[in-house]
Order: structure tokens, then C-alpha cells, then sequence
């Protein structure tokens, strides 16, 4: 505890003064409890005695309370904290970046709607309580045998290992351990990638509708944005202009939001267009491990043999969002300047985690996990479909590729504000739904929602589609008699 | 796994070419066991003798090996990897942020110096085998209780809550919960800085010597570095010229590495400055924590009235330096923006860490430890000065103010070369030296060595200085005979 004694006077005085001071100043929190008397007399190298009694002194004065058998506790009712700071509130963005973040709009993320019961958003993995119990004893295990040191910048080597062996029996990727840097989440590939490949007003292509994140991190870098429409089977270079690009980001796998799947000639010529002119491309895979009828896709990476394409995949859809581990496969001439930029940015990922991983995966729980999964987002996605079919047919237009973990649910008919009004008639009935709208730059087209069928039970999405049926419903008895409908009726 | 079946012939024959393919073209590692006949038929959709013949036919290739009761395993004598790609080695700076990187010079980092088994080193913190299982715990029982969404950008609002009441009793800063940003270990925080305070060419004032990984996040940034040189009581605003400055970083409570505390007028002074030119001041207050004789000093950040001081605190001293767990306390008007640049960035810090550590905090094993470290510390600290005094005295000079958690021994009469010949012979016998100069933009006045005292025992302590004694004295012979002492001398 941090006291300065005035030296005035006798110490239980002195020291009394302090905590009051202290109380007073709000540098102890009402309702905190005081060290215990033996431990602040030896950590002030003073007696006993001298706390107990500046202690007593401090209760009758009622800024402390002493609990019979628990201690004694700063006092619930002290005057307010004056820390005598003047707070100015605002002030003008101090950076162009800052101002840049100033302007970007909110972020579609994928919350659950307060007060809502059933919930089939997207970006929420597959869990289960098994999966928290043993990624605990994974931890405490990895805790116990800890290096207490800095970790390694570009990642444990031990865990790059696993992720190398991993991407090549999952993704069809061949890489090696050293090719690989661990980062905090995709957020941070992207944001790493921005530093080292992109200066201001540099060009980077992406995906229309996208990632709202990945806009964010490069609008606010000062890059120039190049949205390329998407098509029904992909990405298509021939939508770029023809000044060359730096960068292009894509989602090859599993489109986020549209949920395509990238055909092969397109990926081919996509390639061929980055090798040609040097561009990179940043693949995306955030799901791409799940999916269901039909085999799954391999990566863009694993047909690159220019080596041009940097690819990142990450443990957020596979394990735990709030983990924030991911990794980036790096492209021979980027892993150096990607590494140091890394450690500039902070320095490396948690050592125990990156460790406890490590087994999870070496031990085979990983890939039991990913089976476990696999089988519960068959059975999920299977009821979503078939729920939307029985509920909403005729009202809604699902598109879906056979992987990932979300798919669309065209809304042919509905403008945004209809779509609005179904949102809230959902929320007022305990539905949580997230419109498609907000990942586009520009109006879109046609409306939709986004329905993920990970983080819902069957059961929770047979409910879940039987209310949004209901909602449909409600909606379209008040559109029929709202001006809006009869404008774009008539 | 990933194999994709080409559909011509027998279902077994299609298996065992595409397990073949997968092995020659490194997707399947050596070494690495195949999926259980079960599981695999169950993923593909195949009948399990389907499989098994594919694997027989594998195994009889020698492209796998079947071992009883334990599996079958890709054949360790594989022919190497092709992945067919063209791997260029290097390409020029893809940004002036890289090019930058690639311009800084090697980092004085706090490693182990390899093949010494006594290492006095600087920069990690007293450990103890229980602080290993205890944490190991917390980790184990917030990730039973874990939320599987993504964290707050700002940090959990319970750490967020535990490190306010930290900072008030221990530090004496007054601030709320909601003024705090929690990070992934202080360098995070100097990029946050960088990005929301300072356009290129932005001038920031940083002690000289001084941390070296903030200057090289400065200097990436392509932030004007101005180094103000330490005086004996610290960064002296006197030593600024005039034009203003955007962002200066101090550490006043144990100047990294000179070991300085900033005197109260100091303080005042630099408060002063801030406050009239609209400095932003960074308080990176990495070991302040500690101190021995005498009062630990309350931070800056607690006589700060104009909100202009920056505080950065981190677990990395307190815990451990893999946590990689720091915060942020805000002036009012930065918040919002460094909150946005963190999203950005990287999103969050991991969701049951920052829970674990906010139980760790609450239960009280978090004071605990710290009572422990301070105990730990004030042995080492005293065997670590009294070794010196009685192996090295008059040949070292102990620079030492009585907090943090590592001293300087200048070593007059030294030049950098025979410093790094105390440094190799040192090596030669297990022990591990830093020298001071790298801390340094030019090379310093005087010679000396960091020698920290937390991560040592207190009889390494006793052996590295009896050591250091010894190998004082062998440089001291050889130098004798060596030209630039002679040089020197006449």
C-alpha cells in the first residue's frame, strides 16, 4: 500500500492521517478491505500495535469499518473522489489516423441482441462444456511447465509445428513450422499486413459486400479502397480496374458475408493476375474447415506457386473467439518484415496459450474437437435449412454453399426499413436476427439475413424459425398497410 | 482431411491415390498417424473396409506404416516435399513502415544468453513454482466459466474494475474502471499511441538511453525522435527544444535502464510543460511497484491535474512476461479514440485471461504475490550489492535508487571493447552479462552492465558475483597486455 507519513507527531497519528488522505482521495475504494494489520505494520516496518490503533481512529471517524472476523473495510459512504483533475472531454483527433477511425461507421458485429432468447447469429463457433473443461486442464497443464520469459515474436515454435501439420492434412496447404507467425486473431494478420505491405493511399481490393473489420483496419491506414463486386461463384479479377493493386483480400473458402464459394477458374485467374503484376493476395479462411455435402474446398494458398498469397487462418471459428490466436502463412520475402513488424506492434502472443494449444492439438483432442463439431454444425445446419423451408418457403430465398457456419436468407420484396421492422417484431418476440445490409458499402440490391447455425442448438433453431415464420407473418399484415409497401406496390 | 477422390475405378484404389498424392506432395507429414479406419470412413462417407484396403495398399508401398495397437503412421522415408512453388527469398520493402523496420538496428532484448547457467539478467520478474499452479488454476476455472463470444475492445470490465482499485491503493492514481484500456503488454500500448497521437514526422521526446523498443515503434511509425539525455534525477523538460512536442515518454518511478526516480521538482516541471504546450506525456511505469529503503514514489499520472499523463502499467513485472496483459489508464478526451485504434488492431485481448486474472486480483493471492516478489526482491537486491561490494569493489561503481528490479554497475576506466571481452569471458563461464551501451543512440560516456536481480536466486546471486569478480580480474590481466588499453592509458 502506498502511505506517506508526514512525520508529524506520534505514528498511529501520522499513519492515520494517510489512510484518511487516502479515503478521502479516493485512492481507496469504498467497500475495498485494508491490508491486514500484521501485514501493513511489516510492509511499513512499523508495530502492530501503531495500525490497529490508527485503524480504530480511522472507524471512529466512520471512513472505516471494522467486520468482526473479516477485517476491516473502507467506508460505503465517503464523500465523493476529488481528484481535483479537469477532464477535458474531446479534443480534435491528434492523429490523420485518429480522425480516420473518427470516421468510419459502427461495426456490424456479431452480438447477441440484449434481451433476446434465441439467437441464430453468425461468428459464433460450435461449443460445448467438455470443450471449456479440457482446454482448462490444457492451460493449467501449460501454466505448470511455463517459461516465465518473453515468448518468441514470430510465434512458438511448437505450436507452429502443429499448425503446419495441420494445414496440410485440413486445407491442403504445405508449409513448414518457420513459415508460420502466430498473431492475435485475424484482426491483427490484417492490421500487420496494412503496416507492412501498404503505405498511404496505396490500393487494396475487397471483397463487396466484406468484412466490415478488414475495411476498417486499411480505411483507417489510409489505403484506398477497390470493392469488387461479388459475383455467384467468387471473386472476379476481371472487376478490377487496371492500375495495379497491392493487395487483395478474399474469402475464397466461404465468402464472408455471401457465404460463395471462390469456382476454380476464378481462382486460377487470380492467381495468374497476382503473379502477373505483383500483386498480393491475403486469403481470408476463417471457416473454411467445415464443410458438409460434397468435400471441402482446399485453400487458395495450396494452389499458389508463385508464392503471392498470404494466408491466415485462425482459432476463433475451430476453438474460441475470445482466445485470439490465429496464424499467418507467410510468403518467403514477407515472414521477416511481417515478424518484425509484429514485435513492434506487441511484441508476441501469450506464451501459456500458445503452449497449452500446442498439446491440444499434438495430443489429437484438436482434431476430436473438429469432429465433434463437424457432426453438430451437420445437424444444426440441417434444421436451419429445413425449419426455413417448413416456416418462411415462398418468403425467403436461402443461399448456401454447403460450408462454413452461416448462410443467406434472401428477402425478396422487403426495402431496409421492412427489414428493420422485421428485425425489431423478431427482438420484441425474443429473436435475435442481423441484416445483411450493413456489410455493403452501398444499399444493397436485394435485403437478407445473415443466420448462423453454430452457436444455436437444433432445438433452439426449430424455435428460432418457427418465430422468424411468425415474424414474417406480422410484417407482412402491417406492410400491407404501410405507405412504403404501397409505393413500391404501386 | 482433406483428399479429394478422382472417381475412376474401385472406391479403395481412388482412396489409396489420394492419400498417395497427399503424402508425396507433403500434405501428410512423416511421422504423422493417419485418421483411425473409423474415423476416416465416417468423414468420407466410405465403408471401413474401403479403407482399410486403401491403407494396406499405402503400407505396401512404404508410404505408410502400420504399428499394432497404436495405428498407421505416414512413412518416415517419404521423398521431400514439392509444392512447386517458386519461393522468391526477398523483395525490396513493400512500405516505407517496412523499409523503416528493416533500417533499425539489432534489439538489445533481456534473453538468456545461451550455453550460461548464472544469469543476471534484467527484465523478468521473481517466479515461483506456486505462482505457476495458482494461476494455472485461475486459468483452469474462468475458462469452465468462459463466455465463447468475442471480448470487449476496452477489456473486461471486471479486470478493468480490479486494476482501478490496484492503482488507487498501490500507485496512488485515482481513476474509474471506465478509464482504463486493457492491452497485450505495454509495446501495445506505445502502437496504440503512435497511431492516435502521431503523423509521420511528429516529434516525440524519449529518454536517452532509453527503452529501445520504443524508439524502434517511433521510428517504424516514422515518428522525429528527440532523445533528451538523463540527468542524475531524471528527464529534465529543460533539456526540450523548442518547438513543440507531441508525445514524451518517461519512465519516472526507475528510468528504464538507468534505474533514475524523477525528483518531485522534475515532475512538477514536466506536469508543467504538458500542461502549457499540450504535450501528451506517456507514463510507462514497468516496475514501479517495487521499492525497497524509503517510500515507493506514487506515479506521475497521480499528480497529473491537467489529464495530460498517459499512464501504462503491465502484469509483465507483477506476473509474468508471457501474460503479455498490460492496460492503459486514458485521459478523458483519448479514450475513445485508443479504444477504436485497439479494435483495429487486433480486436480484444483474450477473454480467459483477462477473467482469470480479475479472480486472481480479487481473491487477494494477486497481493499476495506481490508481498511475496517484494520479500523475494529485497534478498536478491541485498546480495546482488553486497556480492558486488565484496568481488567487485573498486573496479564498479553500483548506480542504485531502491526500486524496480535491476542496478547498474558502471565500469569506469572501461571502453565498449573491453566491455564485450568482460561480456565473452563472463560467457565463457556460465555467466550471462548485459551491457548498457545498446540502450544507448550514441555510445555512452561511460561503460557499465544492467544487472538484474529477480530472476535469480539468492545463491546465483552470490556465484554471479563472485564470478564477475573473477572475470574483472582476467580482463584486467589480458587488458594490461592489449594495445588500445595502452593507448588509452597513454
Amino acid at each position: 500500500m502506498l502511505l506517506n507519513l508526514d512525520g508529524d507527531g506520534e505514528l498511529y497519528l501520522q499513519l492515520s492521517r494517510a489512510l484518511k488522505a487516502a479515503v478521502l482521495e479516493g485512492r481507496l475504494v469504498a467497500g475495498s478491505r485494508l491490508p491486514a494489520t500484521r501485514v501493513l505494520a511489516q510492509d511499513l516496518g512499523l508495530s502492530r500495535n501503531t495500525v490497529v490503533a490508527a485503524y480504530e481512529l480511522l472507524c471512529a471517524e466512520h471512513l472505516a469499518v471494522a467486520r468482526v472476523g473479516s477485517g476491516t473495510f473502507v467506508g460505503g459512504d465517503t464523500s465523493p473522489r476529488r481528484s481535483g483533475r479537469v477532464r477535458q472531454e474531446r479534443v480534435d483527433a491528434q492523429s490523420t489516423y485518429a480522425a480516420r477511425l473518427r470516421s468510419l461507421p459502427p461495426l456490424p458485429l456479431p452480438m447477441r441482441r440484449a434481451g433476446t432468447a434465441i439467437n441464430p447469429q453468425y461468428g459464433e463457433p460450435v461449443t460445448h462444456a467438455g470443450l471449456f473443461t479440457a482446454w482448462g486442464r490444457a492451460l493449467a497443464s501449460a501454466a505448470a511447465r511455463a517459461d516465465p520469459g518473453y515468448p518468441s515474436a514470430q510465434g512458438a515454435p511448437e505450436l507452429r509445428a502443429q499448425i503446419a501439420a495441420y494445414l496440410g492434412r485440413r486445407r491442403g496447404v504445405v508449409c513448414a513450422a518457420d513459415d508460420i507467425v502466430v498473431v492475435n486473431g485475424t484482426q491483427q494478420a490484417l492490421a500487420l499486413l496494412a503496416r507492412v505491405l501498404l503505405d498511404e493511399g496505396d490500393r487494396v481490393a475487397l471483397e463487396e459486400p466484406g468484412y466490415a473489420l478488414a475495411k476498417h483496419c486499411f480505411v483507417a491506414h489510409g489505403a484506398r479502397l477497390v470493392p469488387v463486386p461479388m459475383g455467384s461463384d467468387g471473386f472476379d479479377v476481371a472487376g478490377l480496374p487496371d492500375p495495379p493493386i497491392k493487395l487483395i483480400v478474399v474469402t475464397p473458402s466461404h465468402q464472408f458475408p455471401l457465404g460463395v464459394a471462390m469456382s476454380l477458374p476464378l481462382r486460377r485467374a487470380l492467381l495468374a493476375h497476382a503473379a502477373r503484376t505483383g500483386a498480393w493476395i491475403a486469403e481470408d479462411d476463417y471457416d473454411g474447415e467445415f464443410g458438409f455435402e460434397g468435400r471441402v474446398l482446399p485453400a487458395l494458398r495450396s494452389l499458389d506457386e508463385a508464392d503471392r498469397v498470404i494466408y491466415i487462418g485462425t482459432f476463433s471459428k475451430t476453438m474460441l473467439p475470445s482466445m485470439r490466436l490465429a496464424y499467418i502463412v507467410c510468403p518467403r520475402a514477407l515472414r521477416h518484415d511481417i515478424v518484425l513488424a509484429r514485435r513492434v506492434m506487441d511484441l508476441a502472443s501469450p506464451g501459456i496459450e500458445q503452449q497449452a494449444l500446442a498439446r491440444f492439438m499434438a495430443s489429437g483432442a484438436f482434431d476430436r474437437h473438429l469432429r465433434r463439431s463437424a457432426v453438430e454444425l451437420r445437424r444444426r445446419r440441417h434444421a436451419l435449412i429445413e425449419g426455413l423451408d417448413r416456416h418462411a418457403a415462398g418468403r425467403i430465398t436461402v443461399q448456401d454453399s454447403g460450408t462454413g457456419m452461416h448462410l443467406i436468407a434472401w428477402l425478396p420484396g422487403f426495402d431496409g426499413a421492412a427489414v428493420q421492422g422485421l428485425i425489431d417484431t423478431a427482438a420484441e418476440r425474443g429473436l435475435g436476427l442481423h441484416s445483411l445490409a450493413p456489410h455493403y458499402e452501398t444499399p444493397p440490391p436485394v435485403q437478407a439475413l445473415l443466420l448462423g447455425f453454430a452457436a444455436a442448438s437444433v432445438a433452439q433453431i426449430h424455435q428460432a424459425t418457427r418465430l422468424l415464420g411468425e415474424c414474417l407473418d406480422a410484417v407482412e399484415r402491417s406492410q400491407s398497410v404501410k405507405p412504403h409497401r404501397r409505393r413500391v406496390g404501386g
